[in-house]
């Protein structure tokens, strides 16, 4: 009655696999997250640790391919479920899987640059005063956003 | 009790703001995301749409700034607030924030390069066949995987 | 391209409404999240606030009309998205809101009893000691759990 | 780095096991979530089921305890992990695991009444018509209850 939605910030752990199944391409790759979080003496503990395998489809596969492979700093969000299988002497076991909905480079951890024809890249780090000064009431001003928007939802999302 | 967790797959709608507030920067910048579902004649219509201004602290400040810019598509993780201000008439008003885990472009929307020293790039993709040959269980081997894990576990995530 | 899935832990802040919306019913309320988080001396920092309107639809009307009111602790989860307006000045606004797919009390902040005919309420309560004694293995026999798993699939989730 | 965050939907498919660890009371089930979802001809297929052994801490034991059983429909949201360990063969295994925040009967599939004492229960199901009426602009009034807002804020969250 629900697809059960998630979103893992980790890394890949293994080199991505590629390949065809039926008419559709998939890339498949697995993420561990490891946490952390901060205990009653103020200091940090190392917590537990998420293990996931992550199955690209279709549209994501041209993107998923060219920028990413082991090591890398992902996010990636979807929709999780138990996959049940036989191993190699028979045992019935079960890991967890996702079918990714998007999948991107965490950019607190790497530097990309986006070449997609049509997506020209940042303006505003280029010019961090003149973007500043052409928005002087940024830090009030989500309403003049807002009042802007409903042309703006002509951009695709 | 709780902060709340969310993730957004959009489109930037504005030039992200880039400022320093005390002693850390901030990148801050406003994203659209446009649903669509299946109804009863399994056509797809169009939903509702979410807005949210989006705080980029600190250490995500150089990857986003680098890379992002108005019309990007991404994925945003982060807890949600809501930010109550006054606007230029005086009239008190109410938006959503996010303060962002992780961000990154969308990898099923744009194509990427990443450049952080250290990360060498896809290595699956350059050799699509000998990935595969090197891992031919790769179906049914999530064992395998698990059992490798714990040396894997050194990858910082 | 996406619904946005959110799960908020909070309290509802005023009077539910309940009405019919052409023919079907619904009902409405807003839910209040206060946030805490341990900061670097190890002692909880009151944080954001988040305020959100839930409609229940349906099928959750008669479970939602029955029990919750101003004041009830609840977890509510489903897709939000963000709902523009008008105010009674004619100014443009926009709130943050939820169509719920599941919605509960509480369990850690309510004491509840379940009356839906067909459940009968927790056994292991009645008798912990037996249901421990029965399950002796529990520490580690989620394996076990997994090998029933395909008879349990016959439990409507 | 991140705690995973994840909310499911389902039944709970075992009697739960209650018991001490350490200081500590714990109570532990098991969920599954069974998906379906409309494909292209508009008709539900069903989809993948997720399982996850729940483990419910502290202060949320009453609660849990008092209410819940084997077949109770549930909302589970807390942060997730893989929990590794061996099973009676000797052979490693992994399971998902889940630290509940809350957890809650989902009264879209159960009628429950809260007898916490300080709740009083739902007053406007009661008296629908008098409700309505005292909120007169509830169509579009959510900036009313947002200028009422600080003041609810004393209720805890």
């Amino acid at each position: 009655m629900f697809e059960t939605p998630m979103t893992v910030v980790g890394s890949i752990v293994n080199d991505p696999q590629r390949r065809h199944v039926g008419d559709q391409e998939l890339i498949k790759f697995r993420v561990a997250s490891n946490s952390r979080r901060r205990v009653a003496d103020g200091s940090w503990e190392s917590g537990n640790s998420l293990f996931i395998t992550v199955n690209c489809w279709g549209k994501m596969v041209p993107g998923v391919g060219a920028a990413l492979g082991k090591g890398a700093p992902v996010i990636v969000t979807g929709h999780v479920y138990t996959s049940e299988y036989e191993d190699r002497d028979g045992n019935r076991r079960s890991s967890l899987e996702m079918r990714a909905i998007a999948v991107g480079p965490d950019l607190s951890r790497a530097i990309v640059t986006i070449q997609k024809p049509g997506y020209t890249g940042p303006v505003a780090a280029q010019n961090p005063v003149d973007t500043t000064a052409a928005a002087p009431a940024s830090d009030t001003a989500a309403d003049a956003a807002t009042t802007a928007e409903p042309a703006s939802l002509t951009v695709s999302a």
